[in-house]
């Protein structure tokens, strides 16, 4: 398994395009298009907002329904929520249009859309981009990253990656392109991430392995439940890797999903670290727990305070704000028997241990909590159970950022 | 039922006093002193959170175990948490040394404490602060004053109000003094609210009322389960009134209950308002929602989001951020059959009918987002019940107070 350039456009057979629609930004890309050759196995999770935006209603019933997918039209600016039966029309009609341009049936086309809740989709706009993401589509590494880069919204830059595995002699390649950036806040900011990969694998076997993925990694930024109307996860599979059907629990399943998890892990932290105005990255490992889904829980509140994420931002190493969040994440554990310690530039500073805080030095502490990277560790000492999650610190830059973000 | 002037030496029998022992802070009263002449029945609820503060630990086995209290210490800038058995240790040589000059049982003094989470307490200057509190406690309005002017961290200003109501003949009175103030992400900064009362009323009675009472007012600020070390809402009632007893079910509970809901709703209000950083309160009303509890819970989804929050500091009459709030609440509701409207300086403006956004001005809309009160509305057309809660918008303040709260 290694590490290659590239993003969707890197397995055999995949296409991309980004292009400039004017959909609400101007001068810049904001449609992208993902084909493939051959038709693909789907897989995907969705937001689990009582409020689904349009596009997410029709992925899921393709999803559920079509027997393959062959392409995805994506537009940012509107996010087509909110938008009712209209909406949901708007959606249906991208995707007729680009089946139409594609020759393929409307049932193989997802679409997906991100930006302002409320307002329709300019439908012109949208035909004109999709004629043009059809004429441009190719299968070359600029393809995808221009893609990457049509679907951001407040991302400071494109988000892709791509790793090769070894699967029964035969090279399997998964690529991805994501946006984020509401981030900071993991609850409201919109997490579209779209896998191409060109294994062989059946739809069962790679929704299975999708739905396991996203507990450890999109889902350690997001807190559960807490998600946009739009947040969508899509892993796509075309075949045309030639190997034997990666079949669940084999070794060549393990392979795959650790490739897998290499990307979405990736991207994830890519997606953390460039949270709205972040100027830190916040991992916060937790050790020892009772079950792995109390380490989540536990992890997943500590990168959700806003108090500890401020204090990030500050430099200061205030350990009563990760105590305290991990407190009411509504996971056991005993506070006067555990340890919470920094980790960053090399260095570990120990803060907390069993019931009171630890001498430590300041300035140090402070230094660590400078760097681009800061983890926080938290081993509650009950069993044998980790995880890990990621977020960024709080700054001014993300209230300007929220205080103006549609007018 | 009237409000008069006042906080909590307005009752009949208590006695206040706010008093510099530079625990944290120079130059300001930091520690306070509510005392009764008599003996008093008490309730309070504490935070829920893991990990709790010595003071909460003390307190609560006070009001499980004690016959009677009879005086409070507050001291800020440090909150004695994350101190483990030397913490609890302070907390209870706080209330041994006030206890043996005011000539009580240890077990007659509550404590409270809020600040920074992880140093220990100075017990030299906590100890001439007790000194100087039994020397000036007075029953007086401007000691009770100086009593909730002592306990404020970060509150711009003092929370204290009263209220008289008729108790068979009787006049009851309540006075309150509260504090908040990292209470624009309500689930981290700490709550103390401290009623007093010359109501006759059993400690049981009293203890039904308040875990009542607290689910719409304080609650409703506070996400359920998100709380601080060291919330405390404590209720002591001395009976000095002489009114008959007010008994559960009774036209006198009825009565006395309406004026301590005036009074929580009050300070839970002001203690919104007056957020770290705020400019703005925010109400949102839910109405006819299925169950109380929901209701309950859709209204505290979107006064806690941060990005409703920054909407409406920036003005922008942004509704998808409400309706996206109302989604990943957890309630049930058709977000196709619904309102969404804003109120303020006596307008009232529609902005998303069943399923879609409805026009309106922009301009308008920004003008009711600049008032000092916003309320949003939220009627869910599900059924008969509906609950307000109580938040603020999200400032560059916010973020200034609390990357640089602690150092």
């Amino acid at each position: 398994m290694k590490i290659i350039p590239g993003g969707v456009t890197a397995p055999k057979g995949f296409e991309a395009a980004g292009v400039e629609a004017a959909i609400k930004y101007q001068n810049r890309k904001d449609m992208a298009i993902l084909y493939s050759e051959k038709p693909c196995v789907a897989a995907g999770v969705f937001t689990k907002n009582t409020v689904k935006a349009a596009p997410v209603k029709w992925d899921r019933k393709l999803l559920d329904e079509s027997p393959y997918v062959q392409a995805l039209i994506v537009n940012t600016g509107i996010a087509n929520a909110g938008t009712g039966e209209e909406g949901l029309r708007c959606s249906m009609d991208t995707a007729k249009e680009a089946a139409a341009l594609l020759s393929l049936p409307q049932s193989a086309v997802l679409v997906s859309s991100t930006g302002v809740i409320g307002p329709l989709l300019p439908m012109d706009r949208i035909r004109v981009g999709i004629q043009k993401l059809v004429a441009q589509k190719a299968h070359t590494p600029e393809s995808g990253s221009d893609a990457a880069a049509a679907i951001m919204t407040t991302d400071t830059h494109p988000k892709e990656f791509a790793v090769a595995c070894e699967i029964g002699g035969k090279t399997v390649t998964i690529g991805a392109m994501s946006k984020g950036s509401g981030m900071i806040h993991p609850n409201m900011g919109t997490l579209l991430s779209f896998v191409a990969t060109d294994a062989v694998i059946s739809k069962e076997t790679l929704d299975a392995l999708v739905r396991e993925d996203v507990k450890d990694t999109y889902n350690m930024i997001s807190v559960d439940g807490d998600t946009s109307t739009n947040d969508s996860f899509i892993v796509i599979a075309n075949g045309m890797a030639e190997n034997e059907e990666i079949l669940s629990g084999s070794a060549d399943y393990e392979e795959f999903k650790k490739a897998l998890r290499l990307v979405n892990e990736h991207q994830a932290k890519a997606l953390a670290g460039d949270g709205e105005g972040a100027d830190a990255l916040i991992e916060c490992v937790v050790l020892h727990a009772d079950t792995k889904e109390n380490a989540r829980i536990l992890a997943r509140s500590v990168i959700s305070s806003s108090l500890t994420k401020a204090a990030v931002f500050g430099h200061d190493a205030n350990w009563g704000r990760i105590l305290c969040a991990l407190g009411y994440s509504g996971a056991p554990f005993d506070p006067e028997s555990m340890e919470i310690f920094f980790e960053g530039g090399g260095r570990r500073i120990l803060l907390y241990k069993d019931g009171r805080g630890v001498d430590f030095d300041e300035d140090e502490a402070s230094a660590l909590l400078a760097e681009p990277e800061v983890r926080i560790v938290a081993d509650v000492k009950r069993g044998g159970e980790s995880a890990t999650a990621w977020g960024c610190d709080l700054t001014y830059e993300y209230v300007k950022i929220n205080g103006d973000y549609r007018s």
